[in-house]
């Protein structure tokens, strides 16, 4: 499996990852088990600092860990391993190994202690900052303390659920539209 | 311009628009005014009912317009009147009349008094029904009670912003990978 070289980027740099609304990979360690979620309903909530609101389904075995151990890693996939994020997304961490059986490889994090996913194009180390709107919407408020980012391709092909089976692929990135943005809205 | 034919959809269907996360048109009504603001932050929240996260900025003109009418619009708008999407987000309702100054064309809503805008993909009307996480987060929770979505073409091209004025444009969207939901995960 190819995996990305990634380095330290500026925490700032998720919106640009996050916000066209890829489908994404949730890893988190709890008690020496590790476990890998797939994600789709998730926002940016602020800029500065940087702080991503995600639905987890409390019937995620990834749930309990991320909000006993109050931290995760946001990993972006490619559409090189998207039936990966596939599978993952439909078998439960309670009965495999995910890391195992998908063969997809761990890296330490700095911050957290939720595993990066070495096959993916970037990762963005989390602390849940606020807990207080789980019960109600399952709603996790995360702050993003570090981002690893690979350099190459600029911009990945990202896939984008559609619900129903169907996922939308990333297209090209354009900058045309840019002279049309005032200075302080970029 | 052109305008898009909608027909009345069941409100399941804006997971299929929104989870992929395309810039929106947010429509709003309040005594006699109407306004447009452009949103890139927003999540599906819950799927029955559909409810839609969307971060609103205090600042946006369209902030109390929303908190006091307590309804909008959430439209889809497709590549074709990007320009426009960007300028809307560019300028405040406080100075324009949004609708006027882009030529866009206001439709009467079924359920909400915000106006739908004739030209997008797809319009969602929307009622606040959680204004409790305002005040912190700039989050307005919206239950979806009516789509209105064109039939043709089946998958429009969206944009998604990436923040510093580039947009990533939607790509195909592909059914290959649908072999490996289970059934109760679609």
């Amino acid at each position: 499996m190819k995996t990305y070289k990634k380095i330290d980027s500026p925490v700032s740099i998720i919106r640009r990852f996050l916000e066209p609304g890829p489908i994404v990979l949730v890893s988190s360690a709890w008690k020496g088990e590790m476990n890998i979620m797939t994600m789709g309903w998730h926002m940016m909530m602020m800029d500065e600092p940087p702080l991503v609101g995600c639905f987890i389904w409390d019937q995620n075995h990834s749930y309990e860990m991320i909000k006993k151990s109050r931290e995760c890693v946001i990993n972006i996939p490619t559409i090189e391993i998207a039936e990966k994020v596939v599978k993952i997304g439909n078998i439960s961490g309670r009965d495999i190994n995910k890391f195992k059986e998908f063969k997809l490889s761990p890296l330490n994090g700095e911050k957290v202690k939720a595993p990066l996913i070495n096959e993916c194009f970037a990762s963005f180390e989390c602390r849940l900052i606020d807990s207080s709107l789980i019960k109600k919407y399952s709603l996790f408020v995360f702050k993003v303390v570090k981002a690893h980012v690979a350099t190459t391709p600029k911009f990945p092909k990202t896939i984008h659920y559609r619900g129903d089976g169907l996922f939308m692929l990333s297209g090209p990135t354009v900058g045309k539209y840019r002279k049309w943005f005032k200075q302080e809205y970029l």
